[in-house]
């Protein structure tokens, strides 16, 4: 299992390595929601995303204890790239397993990254399948791209950061897809400020999270539609599942229309150009899912990895 | 005339009401420039741009003197958006005089912030005649965008906060319309860090700065048909023309396609949304337009303001 401790140890580890992001403010929003609402802008950490946190601390556990056998994970694409890079600069090979219609953008980036990519047809096959056989083929360890305890003590950096800055929210709101950060942030959340209701914010189309929860069964979805492409995740994992019961206080979901339209403002309003599964928390608050009036809110702004030609163009149907 | 010390009086009386921006680093911007960059990033300065300084220091100049007195002024976009908000936290009235191709976005947002706007056609009449004759029928001081004393100084504050961040700047890059941001940017920069050289960047299709510069006579462009809206001022002013001269050291042009694809690189790696004119002056250190080689730049990332689903459609002809 995973502890607070974990992720203290995760803290020390990443250290140097990732970036201390920002936290933004709007007098715009905020006179939006009527409350204080803070922005932490992972999309400004290293390889344009969150994933950054455990991919680092996942490698940099493996050289501290002398292990710098290659690695494989499968990752539609901000883990691909986080470890990727986390990989290069601890010299750790990495084998990325991407579907091949994972955006353009993010498999080049994974590239520039020195893995080795393989693409493999979503229709044909699981990643997970075509991961297994892989790693026993080529005897590399798989690092899961949300259900692996390093990877969750990872992502937990990023809620201790948060209040290290902001100590006194009253809610925190993160996206959803497999839950490593949701998990991992609701830890920290647990272990410092435990009066905070954690709210995590689910695409619509990819609902398993909140049917899981509202049924209290592990519920899952096959290949979601959705334009936030990072939470098109099958299901929480065997890890991710437990804590998010156990540790979050809500699962709320978003539309489509309401995630790109937040993602539009945001670019437009706080000129930071976020990808739309980075705007699903925000969307959240804009679409009224939330009721946040008078509260101190963070939220997370996951990443920032999009092709941005491609979704403006989804913009101007706006 | 303006002096270094009207800057610092201009700081003072923006303090806590302008952001003091971040500065924004890009290992990958690094090593493809084999130098040290260092980005303000005004995009995030209140109403999305520096033009926020400069507004705000002449309109509460005007209030410390007990002179609530509506003011007019002319601007394509930037100037009109940070005029009006800073008269309607001051509680003075402003009129804009804007034409009528003027981005969507500025026209609505400049609204927003409760200023009356005049639009008016390009190709029937100036903007200066319209203001000219506005100001005398309605009784209004005009504030002109670039070409007035406290304008400038207050745009020199930003070299001021860059400095006391990133005090051993070898080079300053600020891209350049009217020359009120670069006036003031190098006052500040001669009286701070003389041994930095203070380069301005223009577009290519209105260049008329850069031959100004090179010819050591005023030059002027008609209705220039670039990109960079920001920078379509016919001229350089009465006042920024001396100042341009006297403590600049160099101006370069950037072609349209190299302002394009330098924005869409900030969009995509950057994770920021900046405007075409804020592209410029990183654009030309990307199209190699001078040599940092080994050096600690300073750029400026001037405003982010735009129709970002109506740039991303020319993104996608790149």
């Amino acid at each position: 299992m995973v502890s607070y401790a974990d992720i203290e140890e995760a803290s020390r580890r990443i250290g140097g390595y990732a970036v201390r992001t920002p936290v933004l403010t709007s007098r715009q929003a905020d006179e939006d929601a009527n409350a204080n609402l803070f922005f932490k802008a992972e999309l400004f950490q290293r390889t344009g995303a969150f994933k950054f946190r455990g991919a680092f601390n996942a490698l940099a556990m493996r050289a501290e204890q002398g292990n710098l056998t290659g690695v494989l994970t499968f990752s539609s694409g901000n883990h691909g790239q986080a470890l990727s890079r986390a990989g290069q600069i601890l010299g750790i090979p990495v084998t990325v397993v991407m579907p091949e219609d994972a955006p353009q953008i993010k498999i080049a980036a994974t590239r520039g990254y020195g893995a080795e990519i393989i693409l493999f047809d979503r229709n044909e096959l699981t990643r997970e399948a075509l991961g297994a056989e892989l790693s026993a083929e080529r005897g590399l360890d798989i690092i899961h791209p949300y259900d692996h305890p390093d990877i969750i003590a990872g992502q937990g950096t990023m809620a201790r950061e948060f209040l290290a800055e902001v100590p006194d929210l009253d809610v925190l709101l993160v996206c959803l897809g497999g839950g490593g950060l949701l998990s991992g942030s609701a830890l920290t959340m647990r272990a410092l400020r435990p009066q905070a209701q954690v709210i995590g914010v689910e695409p619509e189309l990819a609902d398993d999270a909140y049917r899981s929860f509202k049924s209290g069964t592990l519920q899952t979805v096959e290949n979601p539609d959705t334009i936030a492409d990072g939470a098109r995740t099958p299901s929480l994992g065997k890890l991710t599942w437990p804590l998010v019961r156990e540790n979050v206080n809500e699962i709320v979901t978003v539309s489509d229309e309401a995630i790109l339209a937040t993602t539009k403002w945001i670019w437009e309003r706080m000129k930071v150009a976020v990808e739309p599964t980075g705007a699903l928390a925000y969307a959240a608050v804009r679409s009224g899912k939330v009721d946040v009036k008078g509260q101190r809110v963070g939220i997370v702004l996951t990443g920032g990895n999009v092709d941005v030609a491609a979704l403006a163009s989804l913009f101007q149907l706006d």
